[in-house]
């Protein structure tokens, strides 16, 4: 991590994810592994929340999102179908003096290993020409090592969901608008793995592909699309919508989720690619960036991709990935001959620019375009999609980056002390409450606090903890980003009778005490960690 | 799938996985790729709820265990260490003749592929001699592809829980005995796939490694071991316990847990493996086995590991795996001579017999054992390990098979139809209630359907229906699995005013239907799916 050398704060955040069991290096004790990490038992437990907080409002509390847990490893073909076979790559050269292999963008910043004083650009060693290098990992399944058997680890979830579009339309009586969400590890071999968990080899995705009607299918319908021009298009999706209303819908709603999970609106920015910028199938793409402290970077991006993956997968596949819609049909029908033939024209136009941009011959794809467009007429479309794809492992990072918060404090003897605490939002906290008997040698204090701890321990992630002074014990879950702590002490027993079976609640923010009968204790942390 | 065709359960079992969307095979519009599956919208649910419940159990409500979420791809040295490497492997022969190759010990059932009348064994092929085949995916890390860049994917998760046991030591407070819990993916490449998702290359595990003081430690503390033999030992955990105890103790939680999630206790078998039987580090092994269609077959291992784990990669690692326990210390100092020298032996013989069948010659054996036996006086030792390991697509299949149910009912007409119901214990159902209007055309019924699904939503999963009648809808939930269904009728709006505000429930199980008031719902499902 030579580059984050410079960043206090960053090797501050290092320092107290190894020393507080958030994040490891994968295969420490063996030296570690380039570009792995292993979430240790607070990390794991954050992350836990963080996906489950996804995976709840992204198909759970959504009629119109259905979930998928597909393998890592596919079918090879679907790479090729993707391009990630052919493109997904590096330019890599050799040197044949060092037999190293390095970025040929990058040899004038890399030392060269046998003279660390030069860059490897500047060496006296021969150079390949740069050769494309392809960043997935590949393997072999079954017996056999050959070409046949090759296959790769994903390196992005999307694809799988593509390949079972048709089944999970046919399986759970969803209907075009529709989404399909998906959590899972994926795979990147990148040559230079870089700022802690921010990029690394072996990382988890959330994402949502959502399918939309084409703008033609829905103007059949609707008449008119709907767009960000129209005047009082309501918040809610409509069924006028075209794709650039579905975008930004997205787009939204995956900020409010950032900001429901405790990232301010101030710690992140929307950045609109350019057209310049855009990858060759996407209509636009929103990048929602978080300023980390290395750098404003990427934690999403929501790309509108129009209806280049379905189209891939059935022209590679063979497969019809075209949906029926009945309402099409009828609607179609009605429609007057000049509409019909306008919106044909613009569908038909959309697929045969689709066609030759992949290389099909301008007669064919004039043939196939036809045939797809023939299809409206008998309410027969391929989706379009719009793809928020976000980094569970940065999300992580930023989640951990914004909580850190330290003090300086001196005491009577002059001694300066540095106190962390981490201010997750009580949602993605690994920790929800600490349990504390004042005591932890007057066995009625012992018995009460075990079983308070014992009374919420269903219902969420609960620490017991009696060693040291409260104070200390305070300052330990600070550190761990516990919202709440809860303390047992003489008047719970009774001692003031009027405080009887009451407890000390502390804020882990502010370090506001107050006290609670235990009976409303459950109802009370419910209400603040939802 | 040939071998399953005999069993008719179980095609029936397939076929309604895929209709319902809980199980595809992965890649399916490719031809698919032998022995790996995905979870469709239903079985990504079901499978989500059985590992929340395996983390909850295992690790939240549990003070002596720790999560851990580990990288797939980890530093090649750990399967030199676990034994991976050497000897995780399959003897394979190779057919000179149709470049085939196949187990060495099923040329016997094998058709050959170019005479099928014929098996591998009998056909005139020339054959190789067996070689053994390693089932570890391999891949490589980094951009050059030689011998130092070689990585597996892990064949088990158990083995990062050894590799970071020192770092989750360290920095989550825990003492021996404690576990630290892990749920992730693990890769196998076996030659033949089978049963359905039973035995897949690409599979999910939910481990325990429960580390625990050697009984020689135990003894110095506690003055005796407590087995199974000792009279009066207690079901919950005693500082006496000996490591047959221990393991007892999880065998039991364990069936518990698979009571808990629905698995009858006449559907499990426990089966202690036979001393012959074990593998070379495992002091006692006990399988869990579920009365699978195709034949009562493993659900989980329970092994008793000694301390072979760790040792090994304090070898190989060079990394002291030990631990340091100040009342060991203490106890060893005032513990009688004789007491000692006893205690010390049998630490020194158990430590010499690992290392002599790992290959240390006797005397370097001697000498380091020596070393270790010394460590107890100053409150050193390696711990031990109880590892309950359980496979998730197994367990999703057994609840699967055990919750399936057909009636065949014949109508008025004479004409028989089948009906099918997925009795899932509702802590596991993919959907917990069905919520449904009983019209669809009448606004206020659909309003105050869609109130009570927007009620219910935040705390479970709900399946909002409208559409057919409600016969049809409540069939298509019990072939879901879903334990509870809503109905709201004319009298929820008032048509019996002492009914207004109440709606139907009606149990999957049994058909039952009962009024609720809309305001007790919420809290009596809750009751009900915990």
């Amino acid at each position: 991590m030579a580059e984050l050398k410079e960043n206090v704060l960053m090797e501050k955040i290092v320092s107290l994810c190894k020393r507080r069991g958030f994040i490891y290096q994968s295969s420490e004790i063996y030296g570690g592994i380039n570009g792995f990490w292993d979430y240790g038992p607070l990390g794991a437990e954050l992350k836990r929340n963080v996906k489950e907080l996804w995976w709840n409002t992204m198909t759970r509390q959504r009629d119109d999102v259905a979930g998928l847990e597909a393998t890592i490893i596919m079918a090879p073909a679907i790479w090729k179908a993707s391009g990630h076979v052919d493109t997904f790559s590096d330019p890599m050269v050799d040197c044949k003096t060092c037999k190293g292999r390095f970025r040929a963008d990058q040899t004038n910043e890399i030392p060269c290993p046998q003279k660390p004083s030069k860059t490897v650009a500047e060496c006296d060693g021969e150079k390949t020409a740069p050769r494309a290098f392809n960043l997935m990992f590949q393997t072999y399944v079954g017996p056999v090592q050959d070409a046949s058997a090759i296959a790769y680890l994903r390196p992005e979830t999307a694809q799988a969901i593509f390949v079972q579009f048709k089944n999970v339309l046919e399986t759970s009586r969803q209907k075009v608008p529709f989404g399909i969400g998906q959590i899972g590890k994926a795979f990147r071999n990148e040559v230079t793995p870089r700022n802690y968990t921010f990029r690394s080899r072996e990382f988890e995705q959330m994402e949502l592909e959502f399918f939309i009607k084409p703008d033609e299918v829905v103007e059949a319908i609707s008449g008119a699309v709907a767009t960000p021009a129209t005047k009082g298009h309501p918040g809610e999706p409509q069924p006028a919508w075209g794709w650039q209303l579905w975008h930004q819908y997205w787009v939204e709603e995956r900020i409010k989720f950032y900001e429901n999970i405790g990232l301010p609106r101030t710690t992140l920015e929307e950045y609109w690619q350019k057209p310049e910028e855009l990858a060759h199938y996407a209509r636009a793409c929103v990048d929602i960036l978080f300023k980390f402290p290395f750098g404003t970077q990427e934690l999403e991006g929501i790309a509108a991709r129009s209806d280049f993956d379905l189209s891939q997968h059935e022209r590679f596949s063979g497969k019809p990935m075209g949906v029926f819609d009945e309402e099409l049909r009828t609607a179609w029908a009605k429609l007057p001959k000049e509409k019909q033939d306008d919106l044909w024209r613009r569908y038909y136009e959309n697929r045969k620019k689709y066609l030759v941009k992949m290389g099909v011959a301008e007669e064919s794809a004039a043939k196939d375009a036809t045939e797809d467009a023939n299809g409206l007429a008998k309410g027969q479309y391929i989706p379009h999609v719009i793809e928020p794809s976000a980094g569970v492992d940065r999300l992580i990072l930023a989640l951990i980056a914004n909580a850190y918060s330290e003090v300086t404090e001196t005491d009577d003897k002059g001694k300066a002390a540095t106190r962390v605490t981490l201010k997750f939002h009580p949602r993605v906290a690994p920790i929800k409450v600490g349990v504390m008997p004042l005591l932890k040698n007057k066995p009625d204090l012992v018995r009460t606090a075990l079983e308070v701890r014992d009374r919420l321990r269903p219902w969420m992630n609960v620490f017991y903890d009696d060693a040291g002074s409260i104070g200390r014990r305070y300052a330990r879950q600070d550190e761990a980003g516990t919202p709440f702590c809860v303390t047992i002490d003489f008047d719970t027993l009774g001692e003031k009778p009027e405080l009887k079976d009451t407890v000390t609640v502390r804020h882990r923010d502010g370090g506001k005490q107050e006290r609670l009968p235990i009976g409303e204790l459950l109802g009370w942390l419910q209400a603040r960690i939802r």
